[in-house]
């Protein structure tokens, strides 16, 4: 059986999302990602209607890809131009890439309301614009717009749009589902008839979630027999969105038999980079990839996974780069701790009562609003406080964070000023920074690399914010995320306060701890 | 043709949902909402594993339904107990509900290796479970637990199953894909089967999400003779969720030609007002139901729907209470910000100088990292400004916010000076606050409500943050959204930067400038 092609429009379509926004270096980031997991086109921009994407892809041009070929997309030409003075189709050219994607009408609504040209003349674009471009070397995929509601409109005029394309030279004729509204069944039939009607060209699917069928629209299309896929990776996209990528293709590898260039294992963290360089925040309920995806709340549940993993999850986690979870519960909450216990006390248990004494703590905590999934670094630091086994490694006697304006010191809104004793000696330092989080960042590394030159060594590497209860506005519980590096291990530590300095502060000083205790016990 | 019944399971099955947690309140409140919103069943509560549901079914005895059931959710008795000794089954009784919803085991293999027991012995305890309950006036519904998985492995007992149910007097069969692991065309085939087997009961359906296949599932259960469908309002569940009965209800009114007894004009606020109880965000991009449903962003897409909607609409968003958008961004162009151009230029054309100048001014915004469609009111704010229309209210002739640890000041760590100056007057205000933002603000609306009264009346009612480009952690930038309200209308602005009290500062200007200009617009 011939492979499933897929078709990544993360950076075209996706961007449509409201709240979407890539810069150059963010896109050449997904390029990367999608390229190693194994997309076998990602359509990248469409220089036309966007310069920025022009950009783009003259840096593009430096990237190396094992398995993908980029794509630009855009419009066939205006009606009355030729192709080779239409600015959009050069603009196309310009962009250089192997393929290219072209859409065109196909529902002659379109056509005689919103073109107001005649049927006839649409077909002439499709086809003169598919054969310059072709002529020009460029593989052409066909992105037949409104093709379902075309057919279901008028079948003989929707065909005969695939038809000019193919007369054009197109390599895919792909069917899109552009406002969404289709039942799997319709796009099942009416996939099956453009399969049946052009043998000799692929056939590819294009849904979007208006109805909440973009996944099982995209698998019916590939059982009538379309062998390309378009989506986008977590799915996002213009309204509610695209076929999602991170489902389906691990769908139609485990459940359909079909299959795909793509690295199912590295499926998860696929879905976890794109979202975190889009900044998306990844659903925990999304199939396959959420946190969620293999957690088990209910007692029964977890009693059945435990004595039986298939009799409650539908596939083995790991193949798809997951894991399980057991939520919640006094017997899971122990069970969740005690590796990280047994780290300090090998011998510790589940009811020991240095695990109770944890969990008390981390209960404590997460009333505060902590939560430590994705801050693994607090979440140890905690557990040796919580069990007297946490090493002092330095006080901050006090800190002060400004911000003034006008500036009062040319580019640098911010200052901040710390003093940091150990034992019996303290240092002050102060520093000015871009915001009040990195002028602490850097007075408080300042005073501490005098007792702990390693400090000199780590930086930070991201910083998240989450406001986690908004009901009161700027008095809101906020909690930070930060990621830190020195250079060899990377790790995260979380902060909690009304006070977003004060979140940061903590976070921070977490941070800066975790190296000196790590650096100690590696010592 | 006789109408599908909707059994909403968000209190019992949603309940299981990682973060979820439900007071007995917000369950009453709940119930009331499905009811008012025309659910047939309500599915509120297992009596037998959590007894803080029977405080719950006490207290619902007082609610007054107009159109739904209430239902109590059990287990099959334990084996070799009789049904009328069983601490769980009294449980069940206990919540005097009209009707029982009770689960039990279809798939061979969970009988001999999670419950332990003979085939037999199963049949035998659904039997005599159901007869129980129905001969104490219960009207039973059979969740038959993992059906389909069941009925993949060993058919003729999967249906004997659902025989045992019958024979105990079950008025409905509801087929559950447990772990959620079936495609469309399986649940379709393997339901059908089960109504043509079963003529004189009706069967109904119960999806997960873990292939991103819940509503078309559940959709191909009522294809294939269903008529009753279970799910959660928007989909939380265990895992990856349950089918989205937000989704599947206006799926199978507006797309399946099936009636139900659901206010569809009413969808999107019970969505909202669900999902504000349970504390869960309603995605903007949820289909029928999400702010972006019906948002256009695309600058082709925005002229289509202007010229017709359904070009790019499957259906109008009225049908399902919600409402058209068009976003403002790079890619959407003159179209979008005309609208907002004729407020203030009633005369402005797509080709006029002034819809380029705001255009131009727009880009140059985002790539400051700004973006306007959440934030309508600085939105309009800058097209005034672009086109030399704005008023200057006042002038912040400088700000200074301080955190200061230890506090120095009880509980506020935060403090902040503000001078704003009016034409030749001005006035200093300083206030301590639990967070900069929150103390910056403080002291702003201080000092203006001397020269603007109106200020004294409006505050701020949401506060988001987001790192927008987080290569270099500290250094990022960062984009703030504030929501305002004067106790009738709301509005929201944005303020970017990489000094978050400074982006804070840029969005609460807007706020307080917004409120002035509509105020003397409306004067």
């Amino acid at each position: 059986m011939s492979r499933v092609r897929v078709f990544d429009s993360t950076l075209r379509d996706g961007s449509q999302a409201a709240g979407i926004s890539f810069s150059v270096q963010d896109k050449l980031n997904i390029v990367s990602a999608l390229d190693a997991f194994g997309a076998d086109y990602i359509e990248a921009g469409n220089p036309g209607s966007n310069p920025k994407d022009l950009l783009f892809f003259e840096k593009a041009k430096q990237l190396t890809l094992q398995n993908a070929k980029l794509c630009a997309f855009g419009s066939t030409c205006r009606f009355g131009v030729e192709p080779a003075e239409d600015a959009n189709i050069q603009s196309l050219l310009g962009a250089n890439t192997p393929a290219v994607a072209v859409f065109g009408k196909s529902w002659k609504l379109h056509v005689t309301e919103i073109l107001k040209i005649s049927p006839e003349e649409n077909l002439a674009i499709i086809r003169d614009t598919l054969r310059y471009l072709t002529e020009q070397g460029k593989e052409v995929i066909f992105d037949a717009e409104h093709y379902f509601d075309g057919y279901k409109n008028d079948p003989v005029y929707a065909l005969s749009a695939l038809g000019a394309a193919v007369e054009g030279g197109a390599s895919c004729l792909c069917l899109c589902d552009t406002n969404g509204g289709c039942m799997p069944w319709e796009i099942e039939e009416i996939t099956r008839k453009a399969v049946e009607s052009f043998p000799a060209v692929t056939v590819g699917i294009h849904c979007h979630n208006d109805t909440g069928c973009a996944v099982a629209n995209s698998l019916a299309g590939v059982r009538a027999g379309a062998k390309h896929v378009q989506g986008t990776f977590t799915g996002f996209g213009e309204r509610c969105g695209n076929g999602d990528l991170s489902v389906i293709v691990p769908d139609l590898m485990l459940k359909c038999g079909q299959t795909t260039g793509c690295d199912l294992p590295a499926l998860r963290n696929t879905a976890l980079k794109i979202s975190d360089i889009a900044n998306i925040h990844l659903s925990g309920s999304a199939p396959y990839t959420g946190a969620n995806a293999f957690a088990h709340k209910g007692g029964m549940h977890i009693d059945g996974v435990m004595k039986l993993p298939r009799s409650f999850e539908h596939i083995p986690p790991e193949t798809v780069g997951n894991n399980r979870h057991f939520l919640t519960s006094e017997v899971s909450g122990r069970g969740t701790v005690l590796p990280v216990i047994q780290k300090f006390i090998p011998n510790a248990e589940k009811h020991s009562e240095s695990t109770g004494k944890v969990v008390e703590v981390l209960k404590q905590k997460e009333l505060e609003g902590y939560q430590y999934e994705a801050a693994e670094a607090s979440f140890e630091l905690l557990v040796k406080k919580s069990l007297g086994l946490a090493q002092s490694f330095f006080d901050v006697t006090f800190f002060k964070v400004s911000d003034d304006v006008p500036y009062p010191n040319g580019h640098m809104p911010s200052s901040a000023i710390v003093e940091i004793r150990v034992g019996d000696e303290s240092r002050i330092a102060g520093s000015v920074g871009n915001g009040p989080v990195n002028a602490l960042d850097l007075a408080m590394r300042d005073a501490l690399k005098n007792f702990y030159p390693a400090i000199a060594g780590m930086h930070l590497t991201d910083y998240k914010v989450r406001v986690i209860s908004s009901g009161s506005a700027t008095d809101s519980t906020i909690r930070v995320l930060i990621d830190s590096t020195d250079g060899q291990a990377v790790w995260t530590t979380v902060g909690v306060s009304t006070d977003i300095t004060e979140a940061s502060f903590r976070a921070l000083t977490d941070s800066y701890e975790y190296l000196l205790s790590k650096n100690r016990s590696e010592g």
